[in-house]
This record gives structure tokens, sequence and C-alpha cells, in this order.
């Protein structure tokens, strides 16, 4: 997945990617959701940094008016006051999406928390509260990443992490 | 439970509750901090509404430095512009003061949503990062409870809710 | 002015338009932010509804960076717990910008504060921060204005504003 | 003035102070509100770090109605995302208290943005937006100061300040 920043970018994209990705700086970017329903493609439209939920499903409805029915909305952490953590993950957000909408909802929790030691925690989380997917970053060498180095797992902590995962996902009846 | 707002007020209310609660407004309030503490009673210390986990963990040494181990630390919410829910719970807190500290942590998920309707999936969530306690408003008739009444289960959703907590209960390998 | 949504929109609006503003929600739209400022056209970028102060400076380089000079600044609010005002407006941004930047600031007291009778306060407040320019929304008839009525002067509000002004530009040491 | 935390301090402070100050921490500690309200002195109430303005003039109420009608509500900053000043000025909070109440209104700029370099020009907007007092930090030698030196003005600065804002003042019609 990519982030698009236009819509001529749209077309593009959708020829080599099984999902399009709209990143939450351009959650309210009309033109491109327009454009990223119409490749007929999945889309992913992640929370804008400061949008309230009825914002970000009425972002969604770009995508739904447009005929594409294959949206999926990811929470992926508010802008706060806490500098903790890179964000604020409002995982409140799972439930009440999943009562106002029809849609799959996916946690972002490397992005939400910015930290690989936080994302075990926040995916068992976000499981229990009724997620659909979630969106993890796995680098076999995080300390050599391009970007965002400090959230991602390694591919053995992310075998751990599905190890520990699963029975959570049993006890909210998915398989 | 009863938030205390004064010095000369800890000792009358230790007399008759097992816990002290420092309110969200009062969480800094150092000089009723050291007063509850005094008293030798648990105490349960409410993070502020705008409080960053760290002065939130700076505040419950007031407690453990006045020789009182019993500190629990409660997780409440925290005011963003979000306006879905009462407040912003942030889960992410648990983890991070399980981390940083070794005192008990507490969710209270009526507060942090201010929607019944919430409370069942927050619980869940709560238990699965880690919460070592919940802090839940039931009443008999929330529709003619003095305060709070939306966020209120009944008696039979409280039970309800304890059948349902169980598979996460186990899940996070907890008794 | 108008607010921009893509790329190919950029040159039909250059044509029209004396300026091209960038509205709040598109302020991190890199691709328009590039195709605005290679019209040639003087450029207005809205702050973010959550941007910091320094990735609205960044967003700014992408406008200077393809040999666009005529860069502006909008503070236009920001989004917090506030509710009484649309947003808060932050005015100490101001003197900010003009500290770390060389680019003229306009203030919007119109979308900061959403209601006409605050607007005059807020207007003298920014002139007297150092505001090179302010963005008034005035309707002949605000309450049959098409949208954000409640925030719009009217014709003789706006004439009887310009001369409430006067003694603050010149304390400012303006003409 | 002396930020006071508990009831039994009150009187001892109302002794030697001629105005006492309730910190934005202790802006909600309503028996405190009441303690000072009792000792007949002026009150100064800041606003709480993340209250709204409701909820400041409520807590200003609590002064009001124990027969102290010498209250100033003091608008010193709130919490948001922003990290470039302390706090974020909400500055358009002093016309909507003087049009939603009779009290005086105060701003700290201090406070508010933790920056002497930025004091200059907020008190100059805090004026021009109808404040009826300033409280400004100073220091014969703040880089010598026990807390909070960044934000003070020196001896010289404090004078630079006081010749620079006359035409504001006059400009706002005061004297």
């Amino acid at each position: 997945m990519t982030e698009l920043l236009s819509e001529s970018h749209a077309d593009m994209v959708a020829e080599y990617a099984d999902v399009l990705q709209i990143g939450t700086r351009n959650a309210q970017n009309f033109q491109l959701l327009i454009a990223a329903a119409k490749t007929g493609k999945p889309v992913l439209l992640k929370r804008g940094l400061s949008m309230k939920i009825e914002e970000w499903l009425l972002a969604g409805e770009y995508i739904l008016a447009h005929e594409n029915p294959n949206l999926m909305l990811c929470e992926r952490g508010i802008r706060t006051f806490e500098t903790y953590t890179r964000n604020t993950l409002d995982l409140t957000a799972v439930p009440i999406v999943k009562q106002e909408s029809h849609v799959p909802v996916v946690v972002d929790p490397s992005q939400g928390v910015g930290r690989a030691d936080l994302v075990f925690a926040v995916c068992k989380g976000a499981v229990a509260m009724g997620a659909d997917a979630l969106l993890i970053e796995v680098h076999p060498n995080p300390s050599k990443a391009w970007s965002d180095g400090a959230q991602q797992l390694t591919l053995d902590g992310f075998s751990r992490l599905m190890t520990e995962l699963k029975p959570f996902i049993h006890a909210a009846g998915r398989e």
C-alpha cells in the first residue's frame, strides 16, 4: 500500500497495488477520495489527525457514493497534548464505527503509538474491542529502516505477536 | 468511594470508606494527595483531564512519598476535540503505566466514554491491554440516576458483562 | 479565492483568480501545494486544523521551493476541546511566524471564531500582534448566506470595523 | 500573590497578600475556591489547563456565590498539541468573558507562551482585545530565576514594554 497524493497517481498505483491507502493528511482531500474510489480497488481510509468520528464516516461516504463498496476505515491515532506516544490511539472508535456503519475497521498500532514495545498490548486491545484487521509495521532490521524504525517489529517479534494474539482472537469469537 | 475535596475531609472519609478516590479535577491538588496518603487507606488517583502520563506518575509520587504504598492509578479519559464520547479514553496508558511503574492500573470506561452501550467493548479492551481492575458504574435504574445515568449499566447488564469478560480475562492470563 | 482540491484544477483556477487559497484540510496535500506554486500566482496557505507551527512552515516550503516566492501563511484557528468558538485562534502564531520566517502572515478571524460578534475584537488583536493582513468574511445579508452565515459581517459592520481598526493600525506603526 | 493549595492556608495567605491567586491546577478545587472567597480578599482565578470557558465562568461563581464580588478571571493558556509555546493562549476568551460576565479579565502572557521574546506581542494583542490587566513575570536576572526564567522579562525589558504598550492602551480607549 502506498499513500496517494493526487488524482493522476491513483490509476497508476491501482495498476500495481491491491489496496489504495489514503493517508491521514489527505483524509479530507475529497478529489483524491473520488479518484481512489473510481479505480475500483479496495480503499483503506485512515482517520485524519484531528478528525471527529463523524467527519471520518462522512469522508468514507465519498468512496461509497462513487460506487466503490470496498471501503475500510483505519484508526491510527489522533493528535492530543500527550507526548509519550506519537499519537493518542482512540480505540473506542472501533466499537463506535462498527455501530454506526457496516464497513470493516482496521487499527494501526504502529502509527498510533509510535513505539514497538507498545504494539503487542495495543494489538490485543484492538482485537478485543472488535477490530476486523490490524495494520502492523514489520522490518527485518528496524534500526536500518528508512523511516519510522522505532515503531517497527522484527520478523521474530511479529511471529511472537501472532502467537500471543491467538487467545484474544478466540475470545472475540473470530477465526 | 467518594471524591475528596479538602484536607479536613480526608480523615472523615477514611473513617467510612475502604478506598479514597481523588477525582480528575483534583489530581494535582497536592495538599489533598498528601492528606489522602496520610490516612493510610488505599488511594485511587484518577488521571487529570489534560494530564500527561508523566505528570500523573509524578502526582502519584505524592502518595508513595508519604509512606502510603497502596496507590492505584485510574485512566478515565482525557479531554480532546472528539465529541462523540464524553472523553477520549487513552487505553495505551495502561501498558505504559505498567511499564513505567509497579502500581496497579484501573480503567474507568463509564467516565471514559460516557455511554453504557460502549462500556462492554471498552472493558474487553482494557482487560486485554493489561488493566488490573475496572471501575464500572452500575445502577438498578439508570434512567432515574441522580447523575451520569447515560453511562450506567443495569444490574442485568453488569451480570452479562461479567460473563462476556471471562474469555478475555483468561486470554490475558489472569484469574 | 477558492479552495483548490486537485492538481488539474490549479491551472483553471489560476486563470480567473488573483490568489490561490489552500484550505485547512489540504494544507498537507503536497501535490496540490506544488501545483499551486507552479501557477506562479500568489498562494495563501491556511494552517491545518491540527498542524504544529513547524509543520505549517515546512508545508510552506513546498511553495517556496518550487520557485514561487509569493507565499502567505494564514492562521485560521486550530482544533481544541473548546466548543464556545468554532476553532481556537492561535494568535501567538503571528509573532512566531514573523520571527521564524519572512513571509506575510494573514489572520482569518471569521473561520477562527465562527461568530460575527467576536470578529471585531479578534481583528484588533491580530493587528496589534503584527498580522500583515486580515481575511474577513462579509455578506450583504448573512442570514441568507449559503454557508457560514454566523461568522459573516454585513457591509455596514465591515465599514464600522475599518473605522474601529484604524487606531490599532496606527499603534502598530503600519499605514 | 501565591498559589493556594488547601483551605487552612487561605487565611494565612490572606494575612499577608493583597490578592489570592488560584492556580490552573486547582481551578476546580471547589473547597479552595470557597475558602479563598471567604477571606474577603480579591481572588484571581486562573483558567484550568483544559477548562472550557463555560466551566471557568461556573468555577468563578463559587467565589461570587460566597459573597466575594472581587473576582478576576485570568486567561493563561490552554493545553493543546502545539509544542512551540508552553501553552496555547486563547486570547479570544477575553472578549467572550467580557460579553458573558461583568468581571475583570486578566491575561498572563508569561505562562501562556513561556517565552520572554513573545511577551511583547502578546501583551499588545491582549490590550487590543479588551484585557483589563496583564500579569507579567519580571526578574532582575531571569537566567538566575528559581523557576520559569525563560518567560521572564528583565527590569529594562519591562520598562520598554510599558512604553511600547501605550499606543495600544490609547487605541483601546483606556487610560
